[in-house]
């Protein structure tokens, strides 16, 4: 899948390092220490990965110069300060490049709406009217773009993504299935009934935003707390399955998908979720210490008396 | 996107209120306190949002007889008893309505499938043998509807959703990416091996019934318990990424999408959630009321005998 | 929606059971003992079923020989060690069976891909480049197959399913808007900044394999865990809504999708979840063991000093 070579004495350039050995050494990938082979590079990532890398086949290794004069069974080395950065920018040396540029013949895209000319646009895309879409931004096949919808510059949009009422900034990732800018639920109660409030709102992501697969962004009402929009910052990471209904105003890294647990364990785990809405954690451990102090009064109590 | 514009003595009548000051300003949207310019329409939601609306830039204000007494600087109003509900009703009359009717050139529709004149059908949309869409309902692009399914009038069905194994009622909401009637797990259990069971049920959905983004409704296997059907009663809201596997047989909104936690703090809380299924939750309540009694006994015995 | 009708006895055969009765009664379905009419075949789970099965209008029942003798008023039966079992296996006899094969003319197929002659694309299918898609496999529309992913003999791949940088086993079923191989997130750490990993891992899943709607399997980085792959093991099956982002070695079943609360209850219950992260939860057991200890102790110690 991926046809890209490189010599070592390349890739050291690459993270700034000092190549150690055959300089002309042809390298095809990166792999980890144990799976790799003769024309893969591997990194070590400290003394207690010294054994794994001695019976390492890789063809070459980063590490630190201590590192490097441990490995005395190997011969070629990118010697460099901080190895796991290294194989963290190699990893974009040998990530598989989307080159194409263009719209496919089977895209469907409103005469007003303006795509780049270096953009990307893939089989059965829907754009609506009056989006834009920057240079160099990528879109998968299926996703659906509805009106007034704008992207930046560099973006990756994958399949199925679903883009309503919202404004995408620069080298924003949005991975597969992903919803964002779907109506959020808001009701006004009155006499006993609930009436929906249409959500005239939207959302609004910075730039460098990557959004993990399956998440839901919804646009919100217009109300006090976010001023009609739903705003996320720069260089904010959602991981997958995650679901948005506010404002996120700090950078960060935010979750809340919940990864596997055993079926059987699975079902127990709920049953305790059902009844921990009646439950008064914070209290409860207060009331422990409480307990506790109580016990050790009248322990203490009964010893005076001895 | 939203070319609508409304004279504040219509907006009035639309909510039965009084209008108060220039009857003739024209609206074009609805806006926060903090965030509305001077063609914007604002809400004062009680009392302790006076300061706010007294430097709000709005053109017009909904507010409450007695609200209206206090905002001397302002001069325009529509004076109703319950503003958030004269709110909520205004949103759909600002909301950009779907006004498109037929069928795109690009969906495939099988030919004994029936479809309202008065219905929409997006790119890419495909419905199967023997399927039913309702007047006025409007289905966006890449729906894929499978044999059978039949959906009632007023109905909004946004881009990606599945609908399989299903009924779906009047004026039902479903948004984007959401998965309805895929098939459930079902095993029989017999001599340490488990037999899948072919789930030959179906999924009907009520009236009025909103589901959110990313969920999934799963149709049954025939059971005793739900007799060969999912059924949603009239008037559900589902929040978006629930997940339904059983009947919902009482009106009200349900959920089970949990919202963002910074990322460290999501990985401890998903440590305890490991650590739940082994955690007897109210039984340890019980159990520290059962040893606060007992220490309040033991301090009165100690009590007693001083 | 069925066409298909069966004779008793040809029914009984199926199950290895010994057919009661009228050999030829026609049953053109399974129901279940409430709902079942005239045409219907019900199961008789147990005795606690037998008020029910006495009241029951189905044609027919699967019953253990014990259950027949009690049955007095009804005539036909298939009679079965395990009716469950029976039931089980005859889901997969009334089941509508996918019976098309060959290619919608819609699909886009890279000219790379190899497809199987008797496997079905649906429309609007795209297939990448060096793509395998294997015997009987049925595809149903909107799915996004990316480059270079093999699908093997006699899968199902639901709509809007999305495939990336995976290989996918035998007889694996694959339910709607799920996504496989999309990033995952890696960053490497360094002067206070994240770099981000370019995840280079693929997805391998084994034979037998079942995932729900809504799941995300995301592909990993390449490290020492995981050498490359994410690697799921054959008779799996992940319930929907399931998130996964480590190997699963031990077959079985894995979850980790929420069902159902009712609105005001989840909202306690997320607050709660937000207390967890804080509570020691294991460690608050082993205290308040070791309360109850010192509790008793006092006590006996008072006891003692009557």
């Amino acid at each position: 899948m991926n046809p890209q070579q490189y010599r070592l004495e390349d890739l050291a350039r690459l993270v700034q390092g000092e190549c150690v050995g055959q300089a002309d050494l042809i390298l095809k990938g990166l792999a980890s220490l144990d799976s790799a082979e003769s024309r893969h590079l591997a990194f070590v990532n400290g003394e207690k990965y010294l054994e794994q890398a001695l019976q390492s086949k890789a063809g070459a290794f980063i590490v630190t110069a201590d590192l490097k004069d441990l490995l005395v069974e190997h011969q070629n080395f990118i010697v460099v300060a901080n190895p796991y950065l290294a194989f963290a920018i190699l990893t974009h040396t040998f990530e598989v490049k989307h080159t194409e540029q263009g719209i496919e013949s089977t895209a469907q895209i409103h005469p007003s709406a303006i795509i780049s000319d270096t953009a990307y646009i893939g089989h059965y895309v829907v754009i609506g009217a009056n989006c834009v879409v920057g240079d160099d931004t990528i879109i998968h096949s299926h996703v659906s773009i509805h009106d007034g919808v704008e992207i930046g510059r560099g973006g990756l949009i994958e399949s199925h993504v679903n883009l309503m009422s919202c404004k995408i900034g620069d080298r924003v990732r949005i991975h597969a299935n992903t919803v964002i800018g779907s109506e959020g639920f808001g009701f006004a109660p009155y006499q006993g009934k609930w009436h929906r409030i249409a959500q005239l709102g939207s959302v609004i992501i910075g730039n460098d935003v990557r959004i993990g697969s399956n998440c839901s962004i919804d646009r919100g009402a217009l109300d006090d707390t976010i001023a009609g929009h739903l705003n996320i910052v720069d260089n904010v990471t959602l991981t997958g399955m995650s679901m948005v209904t506010n404002n996120i105003s700090v950078a960060g890294t935010y979750s809340s998908g919940i990864g596997l647990f055993e079926n059987q364990k699975w079902k127990r785990t709920v049953v305790r979720l059902r009844q921990l809405a009646d439950v008064p954690l914070t209290q409860l451990v207060k009331k422990l210490d409480h307990m506790q102090a109580q016990i050790e009064s009248l322990e203490s109590t009964i010893k005076l008396r001895k």
